[in-house]
């Protein structure tokens, strides 16, 4: 059949969370395995033996073994136009923000500027195995533009809006309540699903948000259901204070984005760090999605995620990058850190659960794992292929590990 | 002049710890620099041009502009016999050993074994640009035999010594009071000083060494004062708990060792992650060194280092991998996470004091500043050379740093 591609190699997708490190029924793991890929579908996985037996001889195949083969991964909190401050040094949340964040996020006024930085992304993004990312772009149109056209031109699966921001920032990156709804609605109408793009709404946190502009968030939100919702939480105890002087009504932090309907299956809160156990409560009775960030956590030294806590209160959480506070686009390298902010508070993440959690767990925490995140027939074909011994390092220690 | 090479590049070299982002004063930094080098030694370094002038038209030169030439980072505590326990996952620092160290280390009865890991391991070291290491061998003198004659072969600065352990661990890695003394000085004889080696007293601590394997120690260091003596602290609090357990007269941790004269200015401490004002002073007051691992302190949970307390106190404060319970050969991964430990302190490592840490900072916790860790004439010639955009996503980051 016209555009059928075989890959063969160890194959490795999971069917649901792993709870300890020998639950494997958890998973799919194939030694010989092969994936049968046409029209950017997974048609069939299986044995290799068996998969070779569904297609012809003619089909092209790509023989990965010994490498492992897995669903791409997902990055579900990413800054896109903060890929030149990564690891900008010396600062906390607020001060990190307007020194280094806000200064660089103007230069996305400029259309070029847009187009180079989100085509260097994307390049970023896949070169770390990463094929889904839910970013935030810029207050600028031109940046959502930007960031679809470079993901459409390569036909990834990639989730993104325009930050809502009209207040405590400088003016080259303020909107107003009404031009960001204006804006907003315009891209949605122009990006979501369109090819394999979807679109989230952004008001970036409720500190440069009035509530006039949370209003017209809320007002997206009803208007376009089935689109995202993201935002930040909880992430820095200064942040907190000043959200809390400037929404003297609310119960907390949480509330704030309560009071505005932004609470729902398909709403993404970055950080989550220190909420109270109201606010985990209703995070959890709404479905709502807490995304741990470890490197920037660890980088803006905003706190310790409480993983174990949030799930212990039923909150569905996902796991994210958020570069450019994160200082690291690889999932992989935040799995490392997010195992390190576990373990200080004797909290394991055990290797097949991190597998699992920036793979079909990122998918699930996106409504997505019908599209992405799994190997199953039917799903979309982002697939990556992983070297156990792509280092000498590495390659060191694996010999010690049983094959 | 015989075996004299130019090497030109911008070169960077710090003369004291700088104390802010803009203390320039504390370091040499020449944008088009060069290093005159001549049997193994720094023979000149200063401007391109003056530096030609002091030599021939033939001198042998690598121009490695735009590049920077640094000392090579020394690396101040690191296990040799743990290249293949790198990244063990699920559990802290006991258990760890149990489960997965003490196994790895028995394998080093094997000379076979010891050449082969040997050789990889300082590959490795050479990889991440790391010159000089203070390595804990295993408890078979034979793995030190190997770690002194890879060094040797290739002409480099290493620091290392027998792990002596009499108790609370496999047989397979215990010996005795007496033999590790006999054993230790028969290193100490053989390797000591011998091409560029150094040796280190190294009891692994207190919790496998007996109060008899102590005065062993306490009399090796007598008998030699000139080589190092290494050992853990104030890791984990389970291993503190145990430890005063086993030494019920000491008024803390540091006692044990202060008991059996092991403090000094040679001494070199790893982790000191929870010590008391008292311990604090006593290694404030004998120079003694303590060492800082951030990568295996996260990865183990042991806890955050108090840098600006120890600091303050006057204890001298060095930086190391910890492999394999730190989870990278690198000193500049190590940097990352220390800066992040210390974030989350709200303490601060300025980037001129992380580069002076891993080079002066180092040398001169070694009491070796008048050999390594600087680019100074008549220093040794062990010379890094790093590319500030050796990956797409740092090329990125580096459009927007002045040059």
């Amino acid at each position: 059949m016209n555009g059928e591609k075989l890959l063969r190699g160890r194959v490795l997708s999971f069917k649901r969370e792993p709870v300890a490190i020998d639950d494997t029924e958890a998973l799919v793991f194939i030694e010989d395995g092969a994936i049968l890929v046409c029209d950017g579908l997974i048609k069939a996985i299986g044995k290799h033996a068996d998969v070779t037996g569904m297609t012809t001889d003619k089909v092209e195949t790509i023989d990965h073994r010994p490498h492992l083969l897995m669903p791409g991964f997902i990055d579900t909190h990413i800054h896109f136009p903060q890929a030149q401050v990564i690891g900008s040094w010396g600062a906390q949340l607020l001060d990190w923000l307007n020194t280094y964040t806000f200064p660089a996020e103007a230069k996305f006024s400029d259309p070029d500027h847009c187009e180079r930085i989100a085509s260097a992304f994307i390049d970023e993004l896949l070169r770390h195995g990463t094929t889904t990312a839910v970013s935030y772009c810029s207050v600028h149109p031109q940046s959502v533009d930007a960031y679809f056209n470079e993901a459409n031109a390569r036909n990834l699966r990639m989730i993104g809006g325009k930050v809502m921001m009209d207040r405590n920032a400088p003016d080259a990156v303020l909107d107003t309540a009404q031009s960001s709804y204006d804006d907003s609605k315009m891209l949605i109408e122009k990006w979501h699903g369109k090819g394999r793009s979807l679109y989230a709404i952004t008001p970036r946190f409720a500190i440069t948000s009035s509530p006039e502009q949370l209003e017209m968030a809320q007002a997206l939100v009803s208007e376009y259901p089935d689109c995202y919702m993201q935002t930040h939480l909880s992430e820095n105890h200064d942040e907190i204070a000043f959200t809390l002087e400037l929404y003297p009504k609310a119960r907390d932090y949480l509330d704030v984005y309560e009071t505005y309907g932004l609470l729902g299956s398909r709403s993404l809160f970055g950080h989550c760090i220190h909420l109270s156990k109201r606010e985990r409560a209703a995070m959890a009775e709404s479905g709502s999605v807490a995304v741990f960030c470890p490197t920037s956590n660890l980088f803006l030294g905003s706190g310790l995620y409480d993983e174990a806590g949030l799930s212990a209160q039923g909150v569905t959480t996902a796991i994210a990058t958020d570069v450019g506070g994160g200082t690291n686009y690889s999932m992989l390298r935040t799995l490392d850190e997010g195992y390190k902010i576990l373990q200080l508070q004797r909290q394991q993440m055990n290797p097949l659960k991190s597998f699992y959690w920036i793979t079909l767990g990122n998918a699930r925490a996106l409504s997505l794992a019908d599209k992405i995140g799994t190997l199953e027939a039917g799903s979309e074909a982002d697939i990556v292929v992983l070297d156990a011994a792509a280092t000498p390092a590495m390659a060191l220690r694996m010999e010690t590990v049983d094959n």
